[in-house]
């Protein structure tokens, strides 16, 4: 190969980058969470690994949020620029061929313009949490749902929820290390369903604090088993007090579903 | 301890043994299959060094029904007698113990009359088989359903499953290590239905050939997928030539889901 150029003629060279969304499903119980870490596997550090793979320069990955440790997602949303133009489904095919043994499949990959961002143009983040409910401890979903044995009633728990919906101090649901400027953030959606043993919860929100989910499953789930009302669920919230809420309860049933974006993104 | 005996009276010493039946759940992937094997973890092999454990003597345990490696269970039934009595959530709550970190759960425990037999007082076996339907590989359900990437028509499927209700030589869907003495059996019922992108099947029967369901399966999908005509499929279970129909596809797709007894077991 090499590059020809004529004498006298100053050579400009222009880097192209093209812009990428994925969108992405992983089996967290494989991982260090979302975010890279030195000597552990993490989704976004085996996501960079295949890109660097298949364009053979370092490229890196921003996802919508990360997820901790054993954090799973049905629909993570990240983007990335490469160096070179691929057709969206080929690089589809060549990311899941590095990626499917280890626990991560791109389920979508397209092309975005360059002002996308996969974490500040996101509108809003949904995420699901399975318990099983019921005495036998969990074989098939061991890893999947969190086993609750204790008689549970969700349509207390959803009563509960409800007030959880709109802007709130989250404080008595935010980890000790969460880093967001303000504990105050709006919940759009909250809702707890059963189908025969599975409770399902789910929220959507602009954004999240750290943790806030499984804490406020974690606080639910003493109203869910009687040790609360829902009265003393709304003063737990109001405390703003983090030790008067309930515990912070497995990674292992948290769902990270989707990210919405504005249209055109 | 010891026995107190009366000179001149005869020591009789009558062993009564309980009999108990339960209800399996276990994930397939951990093991190679039900039935005991030297040297391999199996299901059969997990229950039986449980129960050593528990009454520190050999105690054989008897399924309704085999299942291969890879095979998952939600409600496999098996039955076994133990050489002293032991209330029954004692003894759920002491296998449990035993076999949680291995994958397998007693989901229910209890006694059984000494005429219960797990295999022939058994009326009918249920299993399902899960595919996913969709072009992206499989993250999360990688070990726990068939990933089929082809368009699947799930109405020509329903149409080509109901040919194979009621009674009829199954040798088209037959393993040739299958250890049947008659390949005729009855299948009481079949169905196929799709949720978003999950397609489930199910199969009901007093009972099935070696590899049945998964043969079966694997030739309904050769309709779903536009390759045969629901009349193809027909001619296939009408040719009794294995070679004639589809692939015995994944294990991680099936689950043994209950086995029914008459009432009063």
């Amino acid at each position: 190969m090499g590059v020809r150029v004529s004498p006298g003629v100053p050579l400009l060279i222009v880097m192209i980058n093209t812009r990428y969304k994925i969108i992405i499903e992983y089996d967290g119980s494989h991982f260090f969470g979302w975010q890279i870490q030195k000597d552990q596997p993490t989704v976004q550090g085996a996501i960079e690994n295949a890109l660097q793979s298949i364009f053979q320069a370092p490229i890196k990955v921003t996802g919508s949020g990360r997820t901790d440790t054993g954090v799973h997602a049905r629909g993570q949303v990240a983007h990335f620029d490469t160096p070179r133009d691929m057709e969206p489904s080929r690089l589809q095919l060549a990311l899941n061929h590095f990626l499917v043994r280890q626990g991560v499949s791109i389920v979508r990959c397209e092309k975005a313009t360059a002002d996308f961002h996969a974490r500040f143009s996101a509108i809003s983040r949904s995420y699901e949490y399975l318990v099983v409910n019921r005495s036998a401890p969990l074989a098939l979903d061991a890893k999947r749902a969190l086993h609750f044995y204790k008689p549970c009633d969700e349509g207390a728990m959803q009563e509960a929820a409800r007030t959880l919906i709109g802007t709130h101090d989250f404080s008595a649901f935010r980890d000790s290390q969460c880093q967001a400027r303000s504990p105050i953030k709006t919940l759009e959606e909250a809702t707890v369903t059963r189908d025969g043993e599975v409770i399902r919860f789910f929220f959507k929100a602009p954004s999240f604090l750290h943790h806030q989910v499984r804490n406020m499953v974690g606080s639910l789930l003493m109203v869910g088993s009687g040790k609360w009302t829902p009265v003393t669920f709304r003063e737990v919230l109001e405390s703003r007090q983090r030790t008067k809420a309930g515990p912070t309860i497995s990674p292992y049933g948290l769902y990270f579903l989707r990210a919405d974006y504005t249209s055109g993104h």
